[in-house]
């Protein structure tokens, strides 16, 4: 039996492992992306599943990507960070390295990892967030990656929290993801900087005194160092994750929320506001879902990704088959 | 074969009927609700019940009431207008009529009918959206209803909109449904009673100038006479369900939105708005579903609870079961 490969596609790198049936990543190598160019993506993406390989024999291949993929296509419609526009890419990595190859949302396989081998491991309803740039879902219901009537389902980074808000790059306004993601951190730090200047001296320092260069890692690090204003804006932006999550329970009713995504390494930073702020929601509720950080980490996508693909395309899992 | 009884309970009625297999209603009876006597409550039912067989026999009950009612348990563990905590009204009913007895959300129920044999009919991923009083949901997926991890999905009028915001019944503050829904038209038709008295003159008519016995149903009938003030009452609805409704789609990435419930008595008043406020979001995506008006009225949840019962408790129905 081959070898199943997972490749998380993100704005800046992209990351592609070997993956074992029990969800250990054997072998890694991650490259940059080359995001403007979808031709020079797809060469990447080829080269550095070779890479991994190392010559063995590729069984499937399962691929991650931010943005919109088609239910019955199998075609990303749109990324915000790629340029990509209904573009085959799975067609196109498939017919190169002649093997199988499927395509999923990116948050949509991180979630899948968590729920296969991770905090949501064999929950009836597992709903995955990851916490990034911006914000992303992954549904688990019975078993099965919930993923809609056209496969847009979870895109939970575009519900609408503030009418007339702030533009998204999904093109509306006011979705949660502009006001609770890792940008939407960075961007209320940046303010900070300016209106709290004796507080932010740590995160001064961090970004070399340029507002521009500083990171949500930057943030993160001094939260952990015990900075009073970084830990200030993980309890602001906790507040306002919780809330969304407090929507997403009243619909979804999961068993369990895990949180994923870099700027959960903030860990109970941002976990505890959270939970606090999604506690005054449907107080009534005779049972609300325990709020737990994710397990996998950055491996989340290329673990999913490569266990849907086995799953799916080689016939070798257990579970049950979606069917078509 | 025996009877189906659908029984849809309400903050001031008790509407019963017979079903057949086919969702027709083939005679109805409503009563008043003894809303603060759970005893007596039942009383009603199950008189009701009897009075709607004529003496035929009946093969399974089922029960749409608004409130919290557990996956497991059955009870209905909360209701807003209910003397109901953790009640076992089903087990009631069924000791005391001797049949077969299932307890759903009213939501859930009149979702069902809507997927079954109405507006929603066929559909691979359905959310039926009930405004009246509050708002209710009701998610059928794959043919099956979607009940979440503990009975408690569907809950989408506590999707949470504004922190901090009003206070409402499930606990919470800031949920749609304070915003959104029946009760929040009229609020703000008493609003703009006083702050607009000039274009108020209907409204204040239907309502004998008593601004306090105003109804959402004096709205509709001022708006569907063509009043200007109660036309705009409805598309500050509208906008306002449409936006919730982009949340929704979101995180669910429905085939088709329905939406029923009294309010929906409105039509195109309040639809027409909705879809204009709903297509703000998301608007790369490459497909966004319809949002249509429910078919069945006010027995949807009679129907839907008549033949989820029948399906679930008489293994008469063609559909496959849930496994539990």
């Amino acid at each position: 039996m081959g070898l199943a490969i997972g490749v998380d596609i993100g704005g800046t790198k992209i990351a592609v492992g070997a993956v074992s049936n029990d969800g250990a990543v054997l072998s890694r190598h991650d490259v940059p992306t080359p995001s403007s160019d979808a031709s020079a993506l797809d060469d990447a993406i080829c080269q550095a599943v070779l890479r991994v390989a190392e010559g063995a024999a590729v069984d499937v291949v399962g691929i991650g990507a931010a943005g919109w993929i088609g239910l019955e296509s199998g075609m990303i419609h749109f990324s915000p960070h790629i340029a990509w526009r209904d573009y085959p890419v799975a067609e196109h990595v498939s017919q190169r390295l002649q093997v199988p190859v499927i395509l999923r949302n990116d948050a949509d396989a991180a979630g899948w990892a968590e729920y296969r081998f991770g905090a949501a491991r064999g929950a009836k309803v597992a709903l995955c967030v990851t916490v990034g740039t911006g914000i992303g879902g992954g549904i688990i219901i019975d078993g099965e990656l919930y993923r809609g009537n056209a496969g847009l389902a979870g895109e939970i980074g575009h519900m609408v929290i503030r009418q007339g808000g702030r533009k998204c790059a999904c093109g509306g306004v006011g979705c949660w993801e502009t006001y609770a993601s890792g940008s939407a951190l960075v961007a209320q730090a940046r303010k900070w900087m300016k209106s709290k200047p004796t507080a932010s001296g740590r995160l001064v320092e961090l970004c070399g005194d340029r507002a521009g260069d500083l990171t949500g890692s930057m943030i993160t690090r001094a939260a952990n160092e015990g900075d009073a204003l970084a830990a200030e804006l993980f309890e602001w932006l906790g507040r306002r994750l919780g809330t969304g999550l407090g929507s997403l329970a009243a619909v979804l009713d999961p068993s369990v929320i895990v949180v994923g995504g870099g700027v959960s390494d903030a860990g109970e930073l941002l976990l505890s506001p959270a939970r606090a702020s999604f506690a005054n929601s449907m107080t009534n509720a005779p049972s609300r879902p325990p709020i737990v950080r994710a397990e996998l980490g950055t491996a989340a996508g290329m673990v999913g990704a490569a266990d849907l693909a086995s799953r799916e395309l080689s016939g070798g899992a257990q579970t049950q088959r979606t069917p078509s």
